[in-house]
């Protein structure tokens, strides 16, 4: 159930006895000469509207804009300061906090996203430990990013192996051919490997730029096809589906 | 034509010819008992797609949560605070004039946006007026709330008449019946008039749901239906598309 | 009555019957070759003592620097970023309520305050609606620009008609001509008319300078005169007198 | 000269051959029961307009509201956080460099403002320090807060020795009322002697005014008359204009 | 060789060849009833200054105090909000930067200050990012944490297995015997497991408290000696010594 | 008593009947070409840690890195924007606090902190004072530099005269060759006597070099010796050891 569908008066309703929700967080960023700029929020809303339909929960809009600094080099990224994202984040879970929802639950579709979502649970959780006890320390959050679920990155090995890579990778290109088939665009021709660094020496975007100089980080996008997207989308809205199962009866 | 749905390469490309880029910008907050959470930013969204369908330039993912604290006394609110939202604006200002992009126009679905999105392009000249000359005073930024475009406002008048209210306005409901005729929620029974005060007096969300008891405020949701929806939505696509153009060619 | 020029125990004294206070915000900018740079606040100090004194209301110290970051390429003045302007009316806007003032009224004489004053009383808000309930929920604002008001704008329109203009404008060089006679400057020779752009088309100060070179906007101040300015003075003190009797009573 | 009551053209004229500026700084606070509540800037702003008489330089309008945390628990007093008083500076400091003020003098009216105000000034050189070198380097601010001058102090001790007190001191309410012959109010009846604690000890408004129970610190206001303002007044404006002629000529 | 123990004219010559510094962040928060308070930044700064002897480069003080906002509910505890870690993080950062270090290798005592130290990279390097390029963007950082450097996990399984736990680990208490062997606690008599809740379970302090009711996260304490704790120790020094020559030489 | 090498168990019996504990706050910065860039926080620690061996009191961390803007032009010197630094110590108050020590006590080293400190307890007090009473209206502040306790600076002036100069003071040399022998560095050949300025006038870090060229400002280092460091130590511990007890029974 889409939180944007439904009006105030159904949600007082669900409030009675469900307290859970959930948050698809992304990012627009390049993904390379193939992947699209919206990759990443596309993913985590379509698996976030397809866990709260299992689950029969809400889900709040996506944060379409995320924390890509690193992208800044390439034309068309967006970001937000990471001290922004935590203060949007903070009102974010505030605002649900203050109708009663005591399970945050969000669905992340982009590694940069991960520390600084983490730093906002816990500026949210400092506002709560550093004053005497409310209501409010009832509000838990959650997170889980959809490629890292064991089930999920077991499949995504399977199929695409080393052709995956780590940034604009031939699984989440893919997935965008599953939900998006009329924005399918020709594969870049060759696989494009980093001259040096690896994956974890990310910084900023001059550097990004001078070492991974399409966008990609070692992803052969050739491998992706809208056929194997859905077969990981589908893994990863199962798996995402009994972790936040949990969560909301913890 | 969807940012979103671009590659980095197809943006480097526009950006040889282009510089304008449409920034829907809306809310997530309760519409009375029969509007929907998502009115403000589904009818900009909506509107902003249309319009970059027409003029050929790029439209980001919307600002789907925006500056909602009055309706925050309403279950499924979502608010930014003001401070928050400015540097958001701010941050999206600034990635996009990192590009390039020297024309920003907002399409706005929500009166509580206005005053914000004007001070968060004041901050954004704030940063340039008080250094040294740079690039950056080149990037120009336009807010366009739809309903305030005079020839909309008048077929809004012509159809609605005293019914359309100030607050989840029959208007607005008939544009998102329109936009998402599966989501149509029955109407509310009457017309709910506030016992005292007027539209202009909006303050914290405790005062506003003592005033306003089911959210709207004066409209007569019963007017509401999916055709006029259609005709007020085309007339905003065509005043906001002629009055964009004029901004991307200043 | 000056909150200024009366003591603590007045004041507490007061409060036994009355909450509520004006406050007089303006700025500190060029106003053309011939209007002075405290126009702003000169005007809206006038207005508020004057009022203050037929309501027998308390009126608070004006804020003499404003949100004017278009005038800074003109030498002489001064601003407060946007961020800063609110976060200064938030303070003072709750330094009033811990003494229990319940309805502040903002007297403004800059239309360039008219979006962060607005904003900032949707950041004091923010805080009392994403919280339990408390008396501060009981302090509402309330914002008065001064040349807004109908009869007041309706006789500057009579008398000056189109020479007004919208920055520096006839009218409000005619008040302080009014309120400091021993400050007259000789009126720049002709009006000054820009060669592009409308008032609305606002961005940062470097921006401003190219288009409107002397800092005027449209204006003829060879209209002004003090006799003119005090009739002015007069209307809009009577104007706002009865919109904060409103305001103070609601 | 005030800078209010010039144009821009007149200070873009000054600048040629000029780069000081003066800039009163006052606080709104409770002076005891015979003290006016505008006790702070109102001095600041007298002291400061007739040192630039004599200097021919300008004044900048006071900053009226100051850091007085410590007394809000007496009605009328407001106070901006240290925090939002060091944002003030900063951007008063940042908009009167741009137009190339290099020399910007604080006249100072109120203790609480000390630390705070030296703060700011370090906020703005840090700007400056982290970076490379710019013009900005050249813009220095000095602080004098008008009863530390020693000439001004050995005045105070001579005329009113330990009836001066620390708070409400007896020479500021005769400078006040040199000032404002028109506001002087009747004396407390006799010399509020704190119950323990001294001017150092001060801490939140809670137990200032467990303390200081009429708000004073030991100051006997019976000893304070006109005739002795003037004199401390007029050695405040000859110790501080021979200390801000030094600072501008460095 | 430590910072703090070099004058500035010794730092100016390092930096005629060198551009690499280790900066040691911990924690002040409870460590159960055996563990010491300041567990985190002792063992972080013990082993920095153990690499830096062997790199031959500088080692800052450390920060002692970092986001522990989890253990609020334990006595003695002491925690940054997130928002002010990242600030912090980027002020040292800038002043290592400001003097031409380029490699800023972080060694960290305390799980709970990954994600935020990883933000305030990030924050850092949006302000470069979101700029035109300057020398800045040559400036990198890199983090480890020492328990998950790969020999040493392996080395902390072999010798205390299931025993560790996830927090006041029996290896960190090892450690801390070592090092401040006059400081050892009597052992926690028995192994305090957690009624409910895994490690990645962390909200807020009281959450906290209720489920982990001596502070231990599913340690056995008894397991920890000072033997034991140099081995640890030894092998975080030779696997942290490797890792930071790798960043320092690229 | 050091509180990092105290259990959570430990302080909880300690607050059961005291409230008090000692913060030292120091600085890294250049101290000449002879002192130690750690000198500030190296001294205040140590005096903090000798007080509270005698008070027996608990002794916090050091803050190692202060607000030292005006060194930075100098390599090696670190700092804090004095806005960080301010939310720094407010921060390390509120956890203080917020377990019940109500009596914190700031010892600090270095005279750039003096402002910022004083500022940061009023942020602190204006989070309360600002809002109803709560039980954080009893915890109180105090500062101490250990150079200006009268006992101390006296003793200072007999030793070392005019010889002592106003930063890297042979006083304070003499301290740090006093608590770390090993790092006593050859005296600079002759007094550093600035062309100009004194030491009130201190501005940006360009400008403090340009005028006090080796770092010193007039302190004869030759002077400094382990003996009278020592002696001026000990001083420095009695008399804060008297001035901490009054304030821990105030």
């Amino acid at each position: 159930m889409k939180l944007a569908l439904a009006t105030w008066v159904e949600v007082e309703d669900y409030l009675k006895d469900n307290d859970g929700i959930i948050v698809p967080i992304g990012s627009t960023e390049q993904h390379g000469p193939t992947g699209l700029i919206g990759t990443d929020f596309i993913i985590a809303q379509g698996i976030a509207e397809a866990c709260a339909e299992q689950l029969g929960c809400y889900v709040a809009p996506p944060l379409a804009v995320g924390m890509a600094q690193h992208h800044m080099a390439f034309p068309g990224s967006m970001t937000l300061h990471p001290a922004t994202y935590i203060q949007v984040l903070v009102d974010w879970i505030t605002s649900l906090s203050k109708h009663g929802f005591r399970r945050i639950y969000f669905i992340n579709g982009h590694g940069g996203n991960i520390a600084p979502t983490l730093t906002a649970f816990n500026e949210f959780y400092a506002g709560v430990s550093l004053k005497p006890e409310t209501e409010e320390s009832k509000t838990l959050c959650a997170l889980a990013s959809w490629w890292t679920m064991p089930n999920t990155d077991a499949l995504i090995r399977d199929i695409f192996a080393e052709k995956d890579g780590a940034h604009a990778t031939a699984s989440e290109i893919a997935i965008t051919q599953y939900l998006c088939p009329e924005s399918i665009k020709p594969a870049a021709p060759d696989l494009f490997v980093a001259a040096a660094g690896t994956p974890l020496d990310i910084h900023n975007g001059y550097d990004y730029r001078r070492r991974f100089k399409d966008g990609r980080i070692g992803s052969d996008v050739r491998a992706a096809n809208p056929e194997d997207g859905g077969r990981v989308f589908k893994q990863a809205v199962k798996d995402i589906t009994e972790h936040c199962t949990k969560f909301f009866q913890s």
